[in-house]
């Protein structure tokens, strides 16, 4: 594992997370999940752990159903990063259509789904909805789909990172890791509100933009130990390395400073706000928004110490 | 002058320009504006060549409509620039605000308002709308509207450029320097449509992301010598200055190879949505709008060298 990227900000832990951590062992049990899924989303691998970093004051409900997401991700991510080995289960493709088709039909889908991750993702959306509201459900789910359709052009991209720069990288990448699922939950978890006022805001935009680089790079940097041996091109220190022409150690660093600078940023945006004078009440919407991430931030530079998953 | 920047594709000149150009003379002589605002919209700016090409295949009415919204910019920026050298004009505040007022107001406003910049506004917003239809225009308005928000924060953030990353000031930067504005722009005049279908697509975010990128790297390529003596800290050569450390030289070499690269990603990107077998008939959309984006980076890397306002 790589030196942790350390910042100020204390995070803190969601208290109800023994109730929701229950609660999550026993619906994955009841899903009858492939050993292989079963296996990356259960024991140790702490995901109520990491959900309850990021949403320090959700409801146990609402913190459940947040971990189910969380568990739903690393499914994919594994069968994508495994896809060659594991020959029973269903290609990229197929499983793709699976998940848009549940965030389509959730709500009135009929018996048992045949891959039971679709189950997983079908409970997923119903407790999202019943602990956060449709209107909320909604915008997750339409960004989950976005999201599927940004993983099944990777495919396609990974050919060509060697060739093109780290931000048209990072361009792609926010999409297919769902870090812009994540901003959404966020919004409506950590500020219980749609933040309706600010979306064409171009400083919340300047939010997004920081929020994200750092979710993805935070994930390429504490990941690149398990994923360069899966030969994955989807990295930013891969990327560092083919295209800055960086050794291995050096392109971890410029990461990792990349990431220490996107909180830098996000600092110089909350405190350019507060000095705002023409911004008047709007300034207090754009400070509930920015605080909204701060959680995701410290879980994204803290979680990865605790989990199995990048050992 | 800095050395042009260079690239294959080959542009093309709106054969219609020499008519668009005489009634956009006309245009701006009749609106009566201050002697500073009309000097740098006219004569040797070659405003009128900069619409023709970026818009090859407009008609004439559409290429005036579009150069005067190119005259609307260089007065704001000019004004933005030197805005305490001329104690006539309004304040920043004062002009950002009518703008906003008219792009609210201008199908119904009343007789001529107070700044006959105003007026230029009005005549802009009412030519697009004549030329491309009232979706576009209000679509357009609606950027504009999102470009003054940003305009000014633009006095706020400008603090802030020294300690902040080049990926953070894009974020802000592609908002106050209106590339926002262009590329839709570019969708309605060169694609002839709204692209709806492509409004949440990843990878139409991906092609923006990097044209607008393009965009504003080149304009602070090109406006360095000019905008250093203004001190104006809102340039990516300033930043790579105070940020990464740079001498001017190797800062604009940076800028200018971050400019090259940006058309090796949109190359790739194109490459790779001819590569994609999953896309099907949504392929031929997404190439339909990269393509409606090449004219603008061929003007942005041409224009500059033909026209007098960065010398």
């Amino acid at each position: 594992m790589p030196d942790a990227i350390e910042f100020e900000h204390e995070g803190r832990r969601n208290p109800n997370s023994a109730e929701a951590e229950s609660a999550y062992s026993s619906i994955i049990a009841a899903l009858d999940l492939q050993e292989s899924d079963y296996a990356v989303i259960s024991g140790h691998s702490r995901i109520v752990g990491a959900a309850a970093l990021v949403y320090p004051d959700a409801d146990a409900e609402t913190l459940l159903a947040a971990s189910l997401w969380t568990a739903c991700l690393i499914v994919n991510d594994d069968r994508w990063d495994y896809v060659q080995e594991d020959g029973g289960r269903l290609a990229p493709g197929e499983w793709f259509d699976g998940v848009t088709e549940v965030v389509d039909t959730w709500r009135t889908a009929g018996p048992r789904l045949p891959d039971p991750f679709f189950e997983l993702v079908r409970t997923t959306m119903s407790r999202l909805d019943a602990a956060l509201g449709a209107e909320a459900a909604d915008e997750i789910g339409h960004e989950i789909k976005r999201a599927i359709t940004a993983m099944k052009w990777e495919g396609v991209w990974n050919e060509y990172t060697k060739k093109t720069s780290l931000a048209t990288y990072l361009s792609f990448r926010r999409g297919y890791c769902t870090m812009d699922v994540q901003v959404v939950l966020d919004k409506w978890i950590n500020g219980g509100r749609s933040f309706a006022a600010l979306r064409d805001d171009p400083v919340r935009r300047a939010i997004d933009d920081v929020v994200v680089r750092f979710g993805c790079l935070s994930n390429d940097y504490y990941s690149w130990g398990r994923e360069k041996k899966a030969v994955d091109k989807s990295n930013a220190v891969r990327i560092l390395m083919d295209h800055a022409g960086y050794d291995e150690s050096t392109a971890l660093a410029h990461v990792r400073d990349d990431c220490v600078q996107a909180i830098t940023d996000l600092d110089c945006i909350e405190e350019s706000i507060k000095r705002s004078g023409h911004l008047g009440s709007h300034a207090q919407e754009l400070l509930d928004y920015l605080a909204c991430h701060r959680p995701l931030i410290y879980a994204a530079a803290t979680w990865p110490t605790e989990t199995n998953r990048y050992r």
